[in-house]
């Protein structure tokens, strides 16, 4: 299974972990997805690995040279689609940054090269990896809180000094997309239910000189069913913080409640008495699943659709939040 | 001091907490506010309290009987805002239940005679009072966590069984102005700012046969220097919990985080490096600042402008979540 890298500005390292597990995976090339983007930190890190990867500087004459059968994109966040429809048009499988684009237009252009070609493609929405969001998501599917009535997501993140291309809503895409995105995508995932309306709005105010950047965020949906959602988004999580972030999700159901908070994961539910701490599971590993859904041995958690509904649900609430009005899906 | 109570089914046990600490306070008379009402609690409460009060079956015969300085009001929901009037007309001064009118235009009637007679008049959004909420008060205005940027307030309620008068709008007011006022009003309250536009949605389903009671409700506002904030509410917390409510602030400032949860108070700014709980100061006593605002020598902590504000800011969500639009106040 052949591999090239293009970027380092987002979760390539998702696919490291992936790759890391399975012993037929080479990174056989990596290159920057933009000019002026610094590889540096992910060629010690292929190096590492143990890969003598070819470095391009131009990726697509990578994907024309190498003809890899998956192509990890994640370079500046602009330019990630544009990528994507290149690879896949070359019928090269993608496992791509979030939002898979910044606008509604390319994301239909992404969407249309995809049916055409029948790749497989995947997004970086890693967290559903993690320990405490898969437990959650058992434990739903469990039906231990029953019915799923309320939920309220949060993202928090420490700001520090950001690239350049953050500071341009035309190369960043937003705070909703890029950061909201992910507890769109809890709400979605652990819900398992489909938008019917957004309401958000964010303000750049104090965003420390990061240009066209939002500071803060909120987001609120109607679901199917009635069901209520809330997104809390914020880049003012103090620098001496212990963690970079501070992830949470809320979900209450007919029978119980469910928090994902610091890592952990607590249920009250109508045997508990007392909120309980919840033993966390061993989720899927990251990439791994993409790797076997090329092979056809495996489904991959985060399909296609999932992360074209994810970005479209992400752009319309941040179209909501620029013009102040309700969104119908 | 002479005050009367009328009804009990809202929370008169604030008015009993601050008559509890003044010596010159006394319960003179009190009355069921509305046909059906059973206040055979409040009489064994004011009994055990030493007082030897006229029980009325009619408020207003009893206000004009006695000419108390105070009448307390908490009746059937409905109800408040025309006792409230009834006693003001008679140069009563007002303790009432909150929201203190069910309808805008109820409102604009109590609004307006409040401002004929020039009585004093406050509401029972007593969680102002409670230690956390004040020490959560106190941080934020020793300018703790810089300026405010974002809020997230929950209320969680067990359900219950609840009285007849809750299944109908007319006579229960709705979730939100029952509930939410809490939240909005902790909003309000703790940033100092006000209102700019309201979306706020509910919904009926997993009631438990409760007619028109909503049981989940979401409000989002958009407040002065955009200031974002949310509010998640639900009737969903299972009957086994440990305790009957789960109220929740996170508030989210350019110098740090602080949030209100179990009671307690946590603290994350750039001279903190980790959330630390915050000691709780002691709070004033709960009706017992309007007794002092009566007599001329202390500032209700809830003045009349705030109880009108806030019930004004429930009601315009109660309308967005009805119509499923945005509002500007």
């Amino acid at each position: 299974m052949k591999i090239c890298i293009v970027g380092s500005s987002g979760h390539y390292v998702y696919a490291l972990r992936g790759i890391k597990e399975d012993p037929h995976a080479q990174i056989v090339g990596i290159s920057p997805g933009c000019e002026g983007e610094n590889i540096e930190r992910l060629y010690s890190q292929v190096n590492e690995m143990g890969f003598a990867s070819v470095v391009y500087s131009n990726p697509i004459r990578m994907f024309e040279d190498l003809k890899p059968d998956i192509a990890v994109i994640n370079t500046f966040f602009y330019k990630n689609s544009e990528l994507a429809i290149e690879a896949m048009k070359r019928g090269i499988h993608v496992y791509m940054e979030k939002p898979v684009a910044l606008s509604i237009e390319k994301l239909e252009e992404l969407k249309s090269v995809w049916r055409q070609t029948k790749v497989k493609l995947s997004s970086m929405l890693g967290l559903r990896y993690t320990p405490h969001f898969w437990t959650a998501y058992k434990l739903i599917n469990e039906n231990k809180i029953g019915r799923i009535r309320l939920i309220h997501a949060q993202k928090s993140y420490k700001l520090g000094t950001r690239p350049d291309f953050y500071k341009h809503r035309k190369t960043y895409g937003g705070t909703i997309p890029w950061v909201g995105i992910h507890a769109i995508d809890w709400i979605y995932w652990l819900s398992g239910k489909k938008f019917k309306s957004v309401f958000a709005r964010h303000s750049r105010l104090y965003n420390n000189d990061h240009g066209e950047l939002e500071t803060t965020a909120f987001c609120s949906f109607v679901m199917e069913d009635e069901i209520l959602a809330t997104v809390n988004i914020d880049y003012l999580r103090p620098a001496t913080a212990p963690t970079h972030d501070d992830d949470r999700v809320r979900i209450v159901g007919t029978r119980g409640i469910l928090e994902v908070l610091n890592g952990k994961v607590y249920l009250l539910n109508d045997t508990t008495k007392e909120v309980s701490e919840v033993s966390l599971e061993k989720p899927p590993i990251v990439f791994l699943d993409f790797l076997n859904e090329v092979r056809g041995t495996d489904k991959c958690l985060v399909s296609s659709e999932d992360s074209f509904y994810v970005t479209l649900a992400s752009l319309l609430a941040r179209e909501s939040a620029d013009d102040g009005k309700v969104i119908e899906f």
